[in-house]
């Protein structure tokens, strides 16, 4: 295998010839700038130079194998530059953001002490590097559907019934046949490891530990298959969340993958075709760099001259080369004909979809508006869920019907039961979890919710989740002032 | 009787062999660790020590002869001991809260100057000790259906009538057949020596001397029979606020012990069989920990460690071995079978129950959420009223109907009663009342209320309770801005 | 006429015996002091003391002879008591609030600079003693109903009609006959010159110069002759609020003085026959005290020991006497015996009394909840009359409908009359204009008025006021976010 | 050419003769001055001075030659007092406003980091001359149409449909037959060079460079001819609107010259007929004269002392001579007497008048009220739309709709397209825009809104403009939190 020298690499810094260091190995990246998901400028901001850093908390070790022709895997560093590499990095000291997070880290308090899920979240939101904070907080435009979500739970009331047996409650239930502790599944979400080195391991774990179903994202930053191996045991289920490729075959490449790995569902998104503008991820390396300079606007870079409008945050490089023309009649039986596993639609935000979902025979739908961060002023899933409800309650009885965005409490939980989802997903929640606290924090989450459903079905009445019914909600026409948001 | 050194108790410090000292009394507590209801950590945390200041606040003073055997009661200290004990807890200095409540005492606003239930509130939070605080305050998980409690009273305005003959109002009424001065009752609630050294007595005097009832709790930081005795005379009515042992018969003997002290009704609590997660409550050892450190976090016990999710508060140990499985058809026949007092059902959260309480023949039903502490989203108990009134307003004719939660202002109680309730609790006001200013607060806190109900009736156009009717107020459409909350 | 020294007044300091000064004059109230209308304890601070100061600024001049037989009008001081109280009141230095006052006026901006009617409030809440401000801001328990009644009117919007032939357009209009420049009055209000020494007559000449009409109140700090005086030309016509007095004879014997004075109508007021709980007039006196003493809390009066709830501030003092058995058979009919004026019912709280009172036989009715001062929660007046629009709109036509509270705007007017009221009243806004700016204020307040009522009827296609109609007006279904409260 | 001194010009300054400089030429303008639509006062303030400063910003360069005849111009100053008028302004120093401008434009960030519009409105206040932020900036009386204008949008949620084909999606529509890159146009709005030298031209530019339309104002501070000749090319847009003076011989003139000068359209002004209240910019002189005197009240002008009402800032200079008389019957024929443009009414405010201009036969409505600048409480055009929507969707067929009024992201665009409208207009943004970065300002903000709507359209399964339809969104009944105000 050839070596190479920092200066021999710092030479090929063109697009006509692009070489990057990462983990002291130089590839040739050359023919690779163009087709980059997360686009050319990331590319070409390390040309020449270690994208060690910026390339590792964001892809699955497999990255390079996968997508760059094993040809342009060129060798490695000499032990010299190696060596000089190392130093630089030492010498370059801490970031502002690098020392906040220190400080944060140290003042830490103990995970006994996260009483709810807002704990966590605000323990988390410190101790993230602000650019992961801004990637996994933000939300679409002005954050409307993101807040509306969690707010539309609090336009639920209970009427808890009295009087009924209810010891020796009993959460459990299950999704698409696999048992599951309680009615809570991790939902799908990128770049776990942007939150802590172990990523989504952690939740693997966890979900076995706790003895709930976890969904690993398409874009998850661990390799599908490092993830299956951090399952408790072979029976341990994972669904996939698809992002499918605009490419038919990459697509069934990509399926086939999975299922060979053991997956046990296909859950297509549909609501996140294209890169969204949330803003707090777009504007974080301006205020990273201000934050860096104290506060000093620095009058830097092209996209700020050029006015350009297209520069999106990190979930800019993550939604790309989606097929954009799914239908129903031509995207379900093209799955069927891959795979065998279940289909799930992840993104129904209408009642007129959830129709047709049925109609095409998708063994579950979650209702989603992913959390907030595509279309801004898509309706709650909860106020979705309420529709189907009212509207066409015999979508029930044909699939199984999910629901994430804005679960904060047992209570939310019970609510969206009662109106006739089978389980609720959680994403950021675990994320933030996983972060502060790494497995630990994850399995904790999991125990606060359990704690708070067992106690809620109590105070309803209600000793099996199949009792749970609509007749112990109500929809009011007041918003609670003391509302958590 | 023998006589015990200190150094004899402390070696007594583990569960095998756990003795503590109350009052300078030695106990051994080893059989009872695992049946404590506050849980065995508590018990531990006093295992070979004096476990005076802990117990003497919560627990009436025939606890220890009710629950334990008198051959576990030891002896006493011996003199030296005691004395080394006295001198041990003097030198040990105050702590900040102490000081803290010392100055908040010492700037106590004379009573005249409370005009209100806010005021009387607003001070009260100042000058208790910041655990007892947390009790009294504290609700369910957000505090939702505490606000709302309060808010949705605010959702309901009236129509004066002018012009009727109104001089001589007269706002006295009956509560199963007990004349009360005005329409309000002082709610069970326990642990009322937190805030004040007299406690429920002073409640007890106060109702007597104001001519209102007073419901006692069971778990009241006095004896059913301290309390019966500071009647002002054998007639004054009191009624038992009933939590319902698992062991019938255990629960029998506490019926039939208040219905030989006189005690005039059972009110069965059906809305608190589990403890519930109290926030503030809960985190108030934490904040404690914290304010005595003056900021600093400790990252100490035991529970911090583990990640438990159980602990919960003061509140975690009232609430324990209640009946989880009563029933309608079981439990009321049961209650009659054990005592010719009335039965009242506490706890009624919507239509549907008071219907069946009714057909179950209760004299009476509250409607309560538990004051919000209990089931976050409960609905208010004034909307359930509300309900009632729309759709099934026969219920007032077959029952008398209370009301609880969230109550005010005299404006609060004439709504209630408007709508068909014919007498409405208060808990927290009256535990505020006496913590801040005794006996004298509390009747304080009745004479408000009456000079409240009076010019309200008057100026609704109304003499006497009976004319309050339906027509008087109105359901609006929008939230007041000014809201008290 | 006799003459006395301080110290022979300072002796008569007794229930038993009785004296005061009031204007260096010496008067024996001994026997009035259980009649006070304010309570015995305000003629009791004074007892054997120098009295002006309290007395004057809130009593009409002809009180005295009024009230109190010639008899006990003893004499005066003597020259040298005369000069010594002088000095005494010269050398006590200013209070705090009073400097306060004094840099207040200092700094007030020109009349020019009011452009509407909230900079006027927000002046003269500056330049007002604490007190005076106070009893004028005042409200009822939680002030929802006064902040309701403002909030009530930004529920509805305009539908503005364009293309309509508007120049030349005439906001006059007429009220029981009388002309108006534009569809407002000023309402009944007590105590005007708490604000301003000229009082109550800084608003009848303002009303003469703006070509308005003026309701007086029976509270009001100047004589009715004095008020009467005052008038532009005796054709200038003024309304009398009446409280009606418990005993006939008194009551006829009002009615008949200012029937002679040339008043042109009795304004019966029904909504404030009993005292309210009006918090910040009641705190006054507190807070001042507090305030003098720079935050330290006194621990002074009896009031404050006993815990007394009957003590309720300024407005205490004024709405005593009052006949609590009114009725629509007895009482509409005496006054006809008693005068021939037209009478309108001020204080119709909902669409029934609306009703009754057109049955009666009233020339009009004010839609009114005191401004909130009263009962709390009354329904705002612009709700009942958007009610009486939708379900007796024959009452408009039976009567004529006037309304006050809450008025901010010439929007707020318009609204008022497109639903079928034919005048506006408004009162704090006049007493704060006349505060701040004495009579130009007044005029000024109504000139701004004019502006606001010629635009918006203009920018609505109307050119007179019959013209404005209920389609003009739509009641929507969301709160505006920036209410202007 | 005559040529006068500095001194000469300063004898003629009074209302018998009255004499200004604007750039170095003096005039006679004593003929004019009670003529003058900004009132005299305005004029007398400059008498026998230089005017330049507050002439030039807010008046076309053509109107000293329009509206004053030629006999009039006098002459210019000569060379010495023209040298001497330039040392007198270069040494009068810098104003504190003047001075904080410029610090704000040196801290200005690049146009990059505007990501939406609120970015861009944010800069553009701070960076904007007080007075000029006040003009544009404000609204009537309480802003309250003018926030619920914007808040309208947030009412209606999106029903996103999934699985369609979307790829290549396409923004483009027409305008009375005018291709626009996406659905929104520059709207009229007066006095674009308070914010930017180039005024109304930058947007031109803008206009034809980023393929929309703009809407010209009668008060444009540039010439309509000089406007026009920066059209990108003849075939450019423009449409006029119209303030119709009430004198017909003038307006037909102003129509005829806007025909000529190749303008497509006549936009009728209908809800501006008469100054309204707009309070920022009627108090922006006061506030000046305060900042300039670090906090001090001065108590100077005439208006001050005499507490006249009616002075209403800069807008109440150009809401003049308007037509207070038009009617469906008279003006629009008389329009088609004088043009054959197509006539557009702006200003709709009720769905009556939507059907009366149907019947009127105009070929555009605009549902507008005026930005909320002038009557408060007029609906939302966003809420008339619905209206329309839902009572009367016959006219969305008969005439093209379009609506302005408080947008500000791609998501409120197509809820209006999705319920009826065909364009909407922006007005404010656009002046913001161009003030803090001229042309590019311009055309980064259409760059903002292509890609807020192309996304938003790809996100609701809609490809083209013409398949956004009702169903695609639902008013609810609640109202978001995060709501953008």
């Amino acid at each position: 295998m050839s070596t190479f020298t920092l200066a021999q690499v710092a030479e090929c810094n063109t697009t006509s010839s692009c070489w990057v260091i990462i983990r002291n190995k130089v590839y040739d990246v050359t023919d690779f700038i163009f087709n980059h998901p997360g686009g050319p400028q990331v590319i070409m901001d390390y040309a020449g130079k270690d994208a060690t850093a910026a390339f590792v908390p964001i892809h699955p070790s497999d990255t390079l194998d996968k997508y760059l022709p094993c040809e342009k895997h060129l060798g490695t560093l000499d032990e010299a530059s190696i060596r000089e590499l190392r130093a630089a990095n030492q010498s370059k000291g801490k970031s502002r953001d690098e020392l906040r997070v220190e400080e944060a880290v140290k003042n830490k308090p103990p995970l006994g002490r996260m009483i709810n899920i807002q704990d966590i979240e605000e323990i988390a939101k410190k101790i993230l590097p602000y650019k992961a904070m801004a990637y996994y907080a933000s939300a679409a435009d002005d954050s409307i559907s993101c807040v509306e979500n969690a707010r539309a739970f609090s336009r639920f009331f209970f009427r808890p019934r009295v009087m009924k047996a209810v010891s020796g409650v009993d959460p459990s239930t299950t999704m698409l046949g696999y048992k599951s502790s309680i009615p809570v599944y991790i939902s799908g979400s990128a770049l776990a490891r942007l939150g802590h080195p172990l990523g989504e391991v952690n939740l693997t774990r966890a979900a076995y530990k706790s003895g709930i179903l976890q969904m690993v994202s398409s874009n998850s930053s661990l390799s599908y298959a490092q993830i299956a191996a951090a399952r408790g045991s072979s029976e341990q289920p994972l669904l996939f969340q698809l992002y499918k490729h605009k490419n038919d075959d990459i697509a069934a490449r990509r399926i086939r993958e999975v299922e060979e790995l053991g997956y046990k569902a296909i859950c297509l998104t549909v609501d996140a075709l294209v890169p969204s503008n949330r803003e707090l991820d777009t504007r974080a390396s301006h205020y990273l760099e201000e934050y860096e300079n104290e506060g000093k606007i620095t009058r830097g870079n092209a996209a700020d001259k050029s006015g350009d409008v297209s520069t999106l945050g990190t979930a800019g490089g993550l939604i790309v080369n989606n097929d954009l023309d799914m239908t129903w009649e031509k995207t379900i039986p093209w799955i069927r004909s891959v795979t065998k596993l279940p289909i799930v639609v992840k993104g129904i935000q209408c009642v007129a979809d959830a129709v047709l979902a049925v109609e095409a025979g998708c063994e579950g739908i979650v209702l989603s508006n992913h959390g907030g961060r595509q279309l801004d002023y898509s309706l709650p899933p909860m106020e979705v869920l309420y529709k189907i409800r009212c509207e066409r309650p015999d979508v029930f009885a044909k699939t199984e019907v999910y629901i994430d965005g804005g679960v904060r409490r047992g209570t939310d939980i019970l609510k969206a039961l009662c109106l006739g989802a089978r389980m609720v997903g959680l994403g950021r929640a675990f994320l933030y979890a996983q972060s502060a606290y790494g497995e630990a924090g994850a399995i904790h989450l999991v125990r606060i919710l359990e704690r708070e459903i067992k106690f809620a079905m109590t105070s309803l009445g209600v000793r099996t989740i199949d009792q749970l019914a609509p007749e112990l909600v109500e929809r009011v026409d007041w918003q609670p002032l003391g509302s958590k948001l």
